[in-house]
């Protein structure tokens, strides 16, 4: 179905401008019109495509998520170990800012914190998130056996990733120190050779 | 001096104003011609006290910095222990959002760092502050004796307490639950009963 593929392409296309704008000028800069003239395409294809600004938002974050997934699924496929531990670290390590696109996500995902990303149906969307999140990690520690409390231990480890993106952003931190930092964190919740 | 006690709570009053914007509007939206209109001051006067944006946005971090430091101040002199443990976490409380000030002073941070807040003399400005905080947390671990990393150790505290405040503003999190996050971090650093 090469025409469906086409659209999806076209959705991505304009769901990278919104995380450009986003992460360059912040979330209340983000109209669907300054959307298209970022994107290199009508006004009309983009309400073509969302029917409101909110619909926007909402495939960029899932957008964002899907992409995320596959790097995550990527990053286990390609390592030996297949631990609680190195589960855990492969969702860790997507959220870190990293390389580019990672520092882009992650500048863009605090734009929206910081502007008004708790309201609405965005802000429901994104602890959706964020609880799906917390329960893939709190599984992983809960098959380690290694804490007493397993979703106190998840919330404990992505307040501290998101936390060390934080620090990587504000340049208060070098990216290999917030690696080193986290991989401490994993030690506290799956013991040191957990 | 009355004169001079008048002056000071002219730059508070402006200042005020400034992080009201910065919390509500971002960072972008911070002109000095509209910190005017919020504080309900002319142009004039705000010029009178500023130079420029840049030593408005200055005098707001030094104002909220030394009002936080007063609050920790007041926090350990009403609690009876001042075990290094105890220390740590009264600097590490102040910047939970357990409060409503807390809570405007946290978004308004992210805001800055969401935009911009990286650059030039005020990100500057920030990464010292943050180098400040971390020598105080690393000097008490150092005290308490209980991590063979002192400084990674303070790290590592700093971003968990950031990462938390961010969920709490984001809404992923309860402020108790966050808190009693950051003591099960603190029992991490400092031993269960440290």
């Amino acid at each position: 179905m090469p025409k469906r593929v086409d659209h999806q392409q076209r959705r991505r296309q304009i769901a990278d401008a919104l995380w450009r704008l986003v992460s360059g000028h912040g979330f209340n800069a983000v109209s669907l019109r300054q959307v298209a003239t970022e994107a290199g395409v009508s006004m009309g294809l983009v309400q073509h495509y969302f029917e409101s600004r909110e619909q926007m938002l909402l495939f960029a974050l899932d957008d964002v998520g899907e992409r995320a997934r596959e790097q995550i699924e990527a990053r286990l496929a390609a390592q030996s170990e297949a631990s609680p531990r190195a589960t855990a670290r492969a969702m860790l390590t997507q959220v870190l800012p990293l390389d580019e696109q990672r520092r882009r996500d992650g500048h863009a995902l605090f734009a929206f914190l910081a502007e008004g990303g708790r309201e609405g149906i965005v802000g429901q969307r994104m602890r959706t998130d964020m609880a799906r999140l917390r329960n893939s990690v709190a599984a992983q520690v809960r098959a380690a056996g290694t804490s007493p409390d397993p979703e106190r231990a998840a919330v404990l480890l992505l307040a501290t990733t998101d936390g060390l993106t934080a620090h990587v952003l504000g340049g208060y931190l070098e990216p290999d120190d917030a690696l080193a930092a986290l991989d401490q964190q994993l030690n506290h919740t799956f013991g040191q050779q957990g």
